[in-house]
């Protein structure tokens, strides 16, 4: 009998193809399609993830998978084995129809999502949600779990993660954060709120974007950036990622942070073993890890001392009207204030954003809240939070891409990358090497050094274990603690 | 037994989502693709087609046709069947492995291709136009011919079409083509060929092609210009026509024209009927009568004088450093002359760019031409017809995109293009109404005269059933050379 486990790498290959493609297609949805082009987008989106579904659940898939359980096999495919297990264990308990109508029903959701945002009107948005949450808990019942709906979501994303965890963590954190926060806003207030206001044009923005990505370690030849309503970061192929940022004409450091952080994505895809694109260990292990990426880049590099010194000197030379000191810069990119929108949130804020979300779909998948009195919930929690009440849907609950994908139980990894991004950072400055350099805001160092010790594993080692063996412990969420108070408290 | 033809259409609907797919594959990959990404897109093209193929080919999809063809059917059923069966006949002389071969060697090609075109380095390109040399006569030979392998290339691209006929009609043109051109040529010498020398910002010539296009009829709903080293127009579904044109900053009639050329090809796309979408009466007949679309739009209409009657004022807002009368402006887009570049060539002299690619495709596929002998014979080729040498190769041979492709055989259909063109525009002015709008630059019946008379029909009229229905006889020379003579030499 010939080895089943290259046969199951042949299939992986195979449904990588379809899923890339899927992606492609996902791609340019969000960026160049032209409206009229949706219903039929839809479509083929439906048939090629139903395919991709197809050929993973199939008998052949399945028995393979079986017979390559008792091969003897290299560490890296026993890890590929496991995961496959652990995903076809999800996937047999969906069915092609319902993959398909999910896929489906999510193409059209992001384009009323983006129309509703646009103007607005959550009412316009409120039937895909519905739709969405219907098919959503569907699908969280045929997975299965032992405490709420929520596990089941959060699962896809974090895997083994759970609401009651996210809770416990949340509610230590949100006494302190809210303290944090509240002080943060406090000092910020003799940091003008215009402090950046200026006239940067956006082929300008570009090129400095460009220039500090390349600088940072995005590699252009296998990438590019193009602009969507909300950022993005997607893998066409072992070679080809897509960044998305968006402009905002009077402050240059919204794209620039946009992009940074999805350098920061594309920097761990970019950094996965190319051989072996497609197979669990070509391919990023969880959103907590992945999120860890980004934050890093953004926030512990893009918002540091050291960074500006070496890039506000050319973003001069590019924007003739900034005459802002080296000081006055790191205070503008650290201005911690209270504010509607999660993305543009500073650091010291963020996390509150998503409490917030947890809170709603939470509540939502536990049936104690209703599609329709979203937007009143939404804003009560928010003005709890926050001391302020969104002015409208679109600075409220219509803000996010999430729920239009279908990613319920995916906001809580955003804190999971925050407090793993501290961690990480962290680890790699106990090398004096790769500190100095940091502090020289060269980073070719603690790129290789996130090389080496995350990106390189792919999904070999669990999320669990990849922090411990990159940081000596598991995520915890002290480190991001005193990050922020040194950042905003110092 | 149930009926097998709503069977066929539902196989065919699968074949267009994996072609359209491949479609919007590979517009991204002429668009915006990152240069590292090539290889694996290569293998997704190869993975598409080889599943529509296999689609196309299986069993059961002969088996159904074979019942279809003894089932009582609509006349459009009827077509579509008589189409699917020309086609299958065609498609199951190749392999699948063949298939799959083609598209992964054009993928790589047209990348080459880019390169050796940039550096003007037709050695780098020759390799892969040997291996796509071979594999055309490959096909070929399956395909099978009566006269020569020529034939059996330009029946993909015009059914029925040999090289004889082709080259009979080319005989007839050359002559008073010749004389003509010279003609056109000596009394254009009076027009600065600097005339139009400008300083005309991309984004300005994007923004008058774009109100040009929407208002000859294109339709931004469902579709949209890029920018391409080569302009093309491709289909990504019913109602996602893509465009793309370059820009010369120093012309913008370049940009403009490949617009025109472009929107003509996208209207007629446009016009098919959308619910046909995948099937053969929901598709374009053949390349001379999608080529008559474009050629009708980018000349008939876009070099006349009623349309820069109404497009001159325009065109000086958006560039007010534009200052020609209309005379000037009417003969700087009628200035014929001998050049090097097909796509910029006039009316005048186009027809001789064919005639050449003709004669070096024919002397290719019928050995007596080498490869590497290419740069050489068309240099003496194009001297003898134009009295002077291309300087380079850029210039040369490696200037079009479609041997590249795998498209030899494709270059005829654009003279056969332009004598159909000329035969429609003919004909719609017959109509008084039609030809009084036509003099006021006023489009919408010609287009509607083209919608029905053209667009509406698909492939369910052969090409030369469609010509003799819109114009009362099949397409003859004698109007485009009516034609020219009107516009040069009157």
């Amino acid at each position: 009998m010939p080895a089943a486990y290259p046969q199951l790498c042949d299939l992986a290959g195979e449904i990588a193809l379809l899923d890339s493609t899927s992606a492609t297609l996902g791609w340019d949805q969000e960026t160049y399609m032209p409206p009229a082009a949706l219903d039929y987008r839809a479509k083929q989106l439906g048939y090629l993830s139903g395919k991709a579904y197809s050929l993973f659940t199939s008998k052949k898939f399945r028995l393979l998978l079986d017979q390559a359980e008792g091969e003897d096999l290299s560490p890296v495919a026993q890890a590929n084995v496991r995961e496959w297990r652990r995903q076809l264990n999800r996937a047999i308990k969906l069915s092609r129809k319902l993959v398909e109508e999910f896929s489906e029903v999510t193409t059209h959701a992001k384009s009323a999502w983006a129309d509703a945002r646009k103007d607005s009107n959550f009412k316009a948005f409120a039937p895909h949600l519905d739709k969405l949450l219907k098919l959503t808990l569907k699908r969280a019942e045929r997975w299965g779990y032992a405490g709420e709906a929520y596990d089941a979501l959060l699962d896809e994303y974090e895997p083994a993660a759970t609401a009651a965890e996210i809770s416990t963590l949340f509610d230590t954190l949100r006494p302190q954060l809210s303290s944090l926060a509240k002080e943060a806003v406090a000092r910020s207030a003799a940091i003008p709120a215009d402090i950046l206001a200026g006239d940067y044009p956006i082929e300008k923005q570009q090129q400095l974007n460009r220039e500090i990505a390349e600088s940072v370690g995005f590699n252009f030849e296998g990438g590019r950036i193009d602009t969507t309503a909300h950022p993005f970061c997607t893998r066409l192929g072992p070679r080809d990622q897509r960044l998305t940022t968006r402009y905002d004409e009077k402050d240059f450091t919204s794209s620039l942070f946009g992009v940074l952080h999805e350098a920061g994505h594309g920097m761990y895809e970019q950094g996965l073993p190319a051989d072996d694109y497609g197979l669990p260990s070509g391919t990023a292990v969880s959103l907590g890890i992945h999120e860890s990426q980004s934050r890093l880049w953004e926030n512990h590099v893009g918002r540091s001392r050291a960074f500006w010194e070496k890039w506000l000197p050319r973003a001069k030379e590019i924007f003739p009207g900034l005459s802002l000191s080296i000081d006055e810069m790191v205070a503008a990119v650290n201005r911690a204030e209270f504010s509607f929108i999660r993305v543009e949130a500073d650091e010291a804020t963020y996390d509150l954003h998503i409490m917030l979300r947890f809170n709603m779909e939470r509540r939502l998948l536990n049936r104690e809240l209703k599609v329709k009195d979203v937007p009143a919930a939404w804003n009560e929690e928010f003005t709890a939070l926050f001391g302020m009440t969104p002015p409208d849907a679109a600075r409220g609950c219509l803000q996010d891409i999430h729920w239009s994908m279908g990613g319920m139980g995916y906001f809580p990894t955003y804190t999971l990358g925050n407090l793993n991004a501290a961690q990480l950072f962290r680890a790699a400055r106990q090398s004096a090497a790769i500190a100095k350099d940091i502090d020289h805001a060269d980073y070719a160092s603690l790129l290789q050094w996130l090389r080496t010790h995350v990106h390189a594993h792919g999904s070999v080692l669990s999320p669990r274990e990849l922090m411990k063996a990159a940081t000596g412990e598991p995520t915890d969420a002290r480190w991001h603690l005193e990050h922020l108070k040194a950042r905003f408290l110092a």
